[in-house]
């Protein structure tokens, strides 16, 4: 693996998981970061992101120097041939090749603007730090993938899953601001490569980017999708067609105890951050059916199999 | 001991004051925080609460993890039942649930909002993360407390007593902004359980918490207060009684060099930051008497006693 | 060496330089930073001197603590004898008495407000620190002087020359917003130390403090200068005469392609961040004449041999 900027990156996703799996029972086993250093830019907020990889490196030994781009460093320029006479001070070019000799992989976290459809979907962030930075890249959430959360998601599933090909229902929910796709994204296409049931179901105008729905079945009815679901992965996103719109906040979304008697016991799923008795009701969230807390410890060994694999590539 | 929130957390207070001083002698002789990860959270800005903390741990072997939660994670909801459709994105439930997965003690800083006195007096940021964190949590200053500080003070009181029970006067001084209550409540409530003659000086109308006074007396007149001190604790706090108000900028309630004449050669004391000729004059300050630098560097080893007595419980 | 806050501080400059290369080699040879710590205060932006010296210093074996004293303390007072009742929370006398016992070697970055000539000279900030601290201090880029960078610089020069004495020219370039003069003081200075063949160049109104140009020839035809030069540091810097003013923004000044023609096949420098197509073109940037990112991977072993000396003190 030379980069990690989304799950195509893995010439085995299936070993990755499993690596991960084996790095959460013994995660004090290996050291191939020793001496050398991880650097973490965030062009935005990060909780679970930050501290989970910051974790899985220091557990292989690495050190690790962490900058909120904002606040800490120079407005950055992503443009080529522009004349930079206005409020950029420095040129990804520079800055990822300077970035490159101070570290041994560096990780990014770039949120979509969400305006500008076509500069989101061909990664203008992440995709010039992968351009210009001579060492490896991992996205720490992109404009349009999240491809740590979706190695965890498939984590949880296979710990928890009862039956062979478990039935798993991605559902849109209500939020009152714009959020990006990047985790269903990364979500559908994980599935995708699984041995499971994956169905997606959102409002008319929310179908996601056909690219990363592939063949999976959509529906507009939730009710009909959460019928006999295993797992029940809860989510908003803004739309893709309409780009970057909140078409509606329609609280018959929200997913609730009373929606999840229409499932098989499914665990209740969410990256987090989650608003509650928005997106799914309190009752929900804190009975024993929802594992979001596990998903978000799986992170931390998620991040550990990709820094690993990158250390040894 | 399973958390630090307040000093009554210490099952043995003068046991831990001991093991601190011991610390400060041999800083490096202990090591139970290998491999273990110490986060600290920052609601507030912070110097010596955050280096001296920081420091501890890894005297102890720990690594550490930071955040400024107000620039770099996610607004946070503390109260239950909420419909989370406006600013805060997280909800301290789940924060502290994953927070209390990626790491093995939680530290928060929490300044009280110094508007809504029974808010501030239930502890609603400590006290949520103390109720749904699943692993120790250490007060680095909340809304009523700041044990930290309140167990260096009593450490260089130790160091520095000449008579078996010294007198220490806590006195009020002017400031141009409404401050916490935190530290002159901590303080009283370590000098109640030490060997001291402790009095309280402040003008009318700045009274302490009760539980907090409990049987200290509290005078009006701060030239009879200090007479004959041998230790001058100088701190301005906002009215508890008209709850965050600044009732008077008196200057004649300033330390200075004056009023030390009254005193027995005391030494003089304050939490810092300090503003200079404003709480205590810039002569007093520089003078040999001010023992303000001690008091910081005695914060290193009260976190670290700290820190290693959480770690080995 | 007791402090590295300018050049001179160095008891052998040419030693150190050696060193800081030999450093480059064998990074990992030498642990005197072991069990120690750098504290690193940081009044404005920084991505390479934050990174650089924070991997110098764990290269060395010490651990870091890095503050944005501006979103993460204190507001800081500099000046003696005020009366602390207006915006400013702690006093300099008090922040760098307590650094001193938590860290080891302090290294601080404040830039010149540009406004108030005879504070910049005097160097309020770095001064007070460097008065108060009680431990070595670091200069990570002053009012007047970039030490660091002039280290690596000058390393980049020893490794690149290609005859004994090389002809070294010093350009202004144009830029949109006023900056410090610090970078070219201290590159003018520790040239006028080498065996080069020092030229500066300039438009009328920007010569640079006379103390830092000492016997350097000033020219204001910029394609005179460049005639015949084996290597050209191009930097902007606001005007000494007229303090900190822009007093042209002239394009004609900007380092290209036709007047590196004009140069003995130079390698073209400059300390970053720079902005492309405005100080220097994208083309001569990305071409192999450009050399931007041998200074900046330097920067990481002059930090490092600094360091070390100030350790073995």
């Amino acid at each position: 693996m030379k980069n990690f900027i989304q799950l195509s990156d893995a010439q085995d996703l299936g070993q990755l998981i499993q690596e991960a799996l084996k790095l959460k029972k013994e995660p004090l086993s290996f050291f191939p970061g020793s001496g050398k250093t991880l650097g973490m830019l965030f062009f935005n907020a990060s909780l679970r992101t930050r501290l989970s990889t910051e974790k899985a490196a220091r557990l292989l030994g690495m050190e690790v120097m962490s900058m909120n781009v904002m606040n800490d460093g120079w407005a950055l320029e992503f443009s080529d041939g522009v004349v930079m006479n206005a409020d950029k001070a420095e040129h990804v070019r520079e800055a990822a090749g300077v970035l490159s000799q101070y570290c041994d992989i560096l990780a990014v976290r770039s949120f979509p603007g969400l305006k500008d459809k076509e500069a989101d979907q061909k990664e203008q962030v992440l995709g010039a730090f992968r351009k210009h930075a001579r060492i490896p890249v991992i996205n720490l959430e992109s404009a349009t993938a999240h491809p740590l959360q979706a190695l965890a998601d498939a984590m949880t599933i296979l710990e928890l899953k009862t039956r062979k090909k478990p039935k798993v229902v991605l559902t849109w929910a209500p939020h009152p601001k714009a959020l990006p796709q990047s985790v269903p994204n990364s979500f559908a296409q994980i599935m995708q490569k699984m041995e499971v049931d994956l169905v997606i179901t959102n409002p008319p105008g929310y179908d996601l980017n056909p690219e990363f729905v592939q063949k999976t079945p959509v529906l507009h009815d939730q009710h009909a999708a959460l019928e006999g679901a295993d797992f029940v992965y809860v989510k908003n996103w803004s739309s893709f067609e309409q780009y970057g719109q909140v078409l509606t906040q329609n609280p018959l979304w929200m997913m609730d105890q009373e929606k999840w008697k229409l499932t098989n016991e499914a665990k209740v799923m969410h990256c987090l951050p989650v608003r509650r008795n928005v997106v799914i009701s309190e009752e929900l969230l804190d009975s024993p059916h929802a594992v979001v807390l596990q998903q978000a410890a799986n992170r931390t060994f998620a991040a550990q199999a990709v820094i690993k694999n990158l250390l040894e590539a």
